[in-house]
């Protein structure tokens, strides 16, 4: 098999075979074939896309590339949720707790990487005393005991996966929907997911910049879920604006303690509610959808979803009782408020530059070796289809600088407001 | 200027800057550009194409990443004429004096290459003495006084074509027009040509497969041609079978001589003929093609083109009584019939096979180290449209081993033959 004949046959627009495509994914991963072979081939799939089949045993290739997490000692069926980027995204935060409460496993393996806030990790380490280090051993009691536990991601999980994103950001060969799919499947399939909830976003603040795009996207994964025999459900959900208010590490943390108290956002409440639904489905602790969400209302209505978070932090050395006392969280020293240029309605607030604002304060890391400041962030009081009158706050900046003149203007340069109301879009398309 | 950001524009078919193409050209030849990103950007090409100005510009950024032959002081207008490869093409030998005999300064240089016979030159060295070892001083003194020289391949010529085209052999980028286009023309404006003729060769044995494509080629490079002030003229020719009778290199200087006397097969005759009068044409050594026509007939009827070839062979050390005694030429040991295997009429021969063939008995290079057999090599008796009668010889295979069973083999898959005379196609195209 030669390399050079794979890539000229994708490049043709024919279906590889199964051995062709562990050929590649093997050969790159043990260094057999070069960078620039690589990027060729994923050019031309860009270009060409792949079938089903195709898509299906790429993610396999990823996913037996490295370690896989064994947890079949936990009971139940596993449901992992997976969101495609988005900017203010609090949802895991508030789900682990929320279908915990319900009896799903949540067995959470998260990281830190990189954006404009810090991953599920950073947030929960803003409770004084939380960690992830605990064995596999203490992990997986915790999930029996109480539904929940987070830990650090460990083990070299799809590796094939890990140098071929790296060749892809460089090479403009990111935006091609089999090889986003599998790279998400095989990542959800390597942490022992038993079945997924994909929530797909869509607009200016994500990847998928248009409906058609993310409905491709969801789709794709759905389709290899099936193919290897791993429930998938798919929701598309809307990111042409931030989700939720507050985008920062302590912020929402506090965000997701009102959501699991029934005071969150309504964009966020309702994201959590579609997307806690079907897990409950998938782990078949609800016959239908209709019946997981009034099990799900009824945990926040009664307090169980809240008492689940705090057990949940207090069984990895949290502080629980910053759930009753806030202001034992990360507080920033600054509170300055944005003010309208205008008077007007919100019509569009594009959520990267939001997160851009937060990452400049501190919110988010550029580079592996940045610190996070998990107290800083931005907090919206508008959004989309709110009237605004001329130097109302729109927006709190919470910062530890004085000086926050570029912070400001970001943030108002990522709203747009028009003179009539605009219609306020569903938070789910599909 | 980032690279990925290049490779975006031209994966999203938007034209590039002449900026954006020489931080390409040039980041590639100086290695600040790595093999990953522009083999990605040259699948982005094969995909996208390029515009008439991106190609030209193109073409001059590889011209410039390396050294150029100055033939200023060599008097007239220097035209080349270049072949998209082909099976037993000996027009270079013919053309060179034939052109010459009418006052048309030929200024070659040649190269040995690999393939299915030697280059140019290994052809020439079958006549004991010849070499090309001149100096640049000698070499132009030769075409002043002579009009027909050639000169081995010296200097660091368009050092970003070679590299390009090693890394597009590899993944599965060679066939694209523009890449194409680009290196021919830069290749042949580095070594000095005023103006250029090219024979785009079509059908089985040849780069295109199909007419169209071969079109688009020549309209690619003709335009280049235009856009860069250099007057090109393209014909498009037939490679459904190999050109004239002879693959080899003495055999091939043999069939030269016979074509320089008016004695050579049809084929090879008339290509030189139409490539010979555009060369005279752009020389400006006539007024019209059919004026260049009569006068090139004329040297091969009056003896003055086989003397030119005399005058050039002895100019360079050559033994020129080979002319008149071809018999000093490099013989191989073995004259070995291949018999036709039925009765009927031949309907297609596969140049690509019967060149392999002749490889097979060393007449070419499959590596840089390999040496050739200049006696060996292929003749053909019988061509498309010919009537065979089973047993009666179709080709002689001229070997120095005495087993040829691989190669009789293959000369005999390469002829498909039928019941009823098929149509001649002519060998010019356009």
């Amino acid at each position: 098999m030669r390399m050079v004949d794979i890539i000229e046959k994708k490049r043709d627009g024919q279906q590889l075979t199964k051995e062709e495509i562990r050929f590649v994914v093997d050969g790159y991963t043990n260094d057999t074939l070069p960078d620039y072979q690589m990027s060729a081939f994923l050019m031309a799939v860009y270009f060409q896309g792949m079938t089903a089949e195709e898509t299906a045993e790429l993610t396999l290739a990823m996913l037996d590339s490295g370690d896989q997490i064994d947890l079949a000692n936990i009971h139940g069926i596993k449901v992992d949720k997976h969101s495609t980027g988005g900017v203010g995204d609090t949802t895991t935060l508030v789900l682990a707790p929320l279908v915990a409460a319900v009896g799903v496993p949540v067995a959470k393996m998260s990281g830190r990487g990189l954006g404009h806030t810090g991953g599920t990790l950073d947030k929960l380490e803003s409770v004084p005393g939380f960690h992830v280090e605990i064995t596999e051993e203490q992990f997986i009691e915790l999930v029996n005991r109480n539904q929940v536990a987070v830990i650090g991601q460990s083990g070299n999980l799809t590796p094939a996966d890990k140098k071929m994103y790296s060749l892809r950001d460089v090479t403009a060969t990111v935006n091609s929907i089999p090889l986003i799919a599998s790279s998400i499947m095989s990542k959800k399939m390597a942490s022992g997911a038993d079945a997924i909830v994909l929530d797909v976003k869509v607009g200016a603040g994500a990847f998928m910049k248009n409906i058609d795009d993310a409905r491709k996207l969801a789709d794709a994964m759905v389709e290899i879920g099936n193919q290897v025999g791993r429930n998938t459900l798919a929701v598309i959900s809307d990111m042409n604006q931030p989700l939720g208010f507050a985008i920062g590490n302590a912020l929402e943390v506090k965000e997701a303690i009102a959501t699991l108290q029934g005071n969150g956002p309504d964009d966020l409440q309702e994201l959590c509610l579609v997307l806690g639904s079907k897990m409950v489905l998938l782990a078949e602790k609800a016959k239908t959808e209709e019946e997981a969400r009034t099990m799900l209302l009824q945990t926040m209505k009664d307090g169980t979803a809240l008492s689940k978070f705090k057990e949940f932090l207090a069984a990895q050395g949290g502080d629980a009782s910053v759930i009753d006392d806030m202001t034992k969280l990360p507080t920033a020293k600054y509170q300055i408020p944005v003010p309208a240029p205008s008077n007007g309605y919100v019509s569009e607030i594009i959520a990267d530059e939001v997160g851009t604002a937060a990452m400049l304060l501190g919110a988010g890391r550029a580079t592996k070796e940045s610190t996070i400041d998990l107290s800083v962030g931005v907090v919206l009081h508008k959004k989309v289809g709110d009237a605004v009158n001329k130097d109302e706050p729109i927006a709190t900046i919470h910062s530890n600088a004085e000086n926050v003149e570029e912070v400001t203007k970001r943030i108002i340069d990522a709203y747009t407001f028009t003179d009539q109301q605009p219609e306020k879009k569903p938070i789910i398309y599909q």
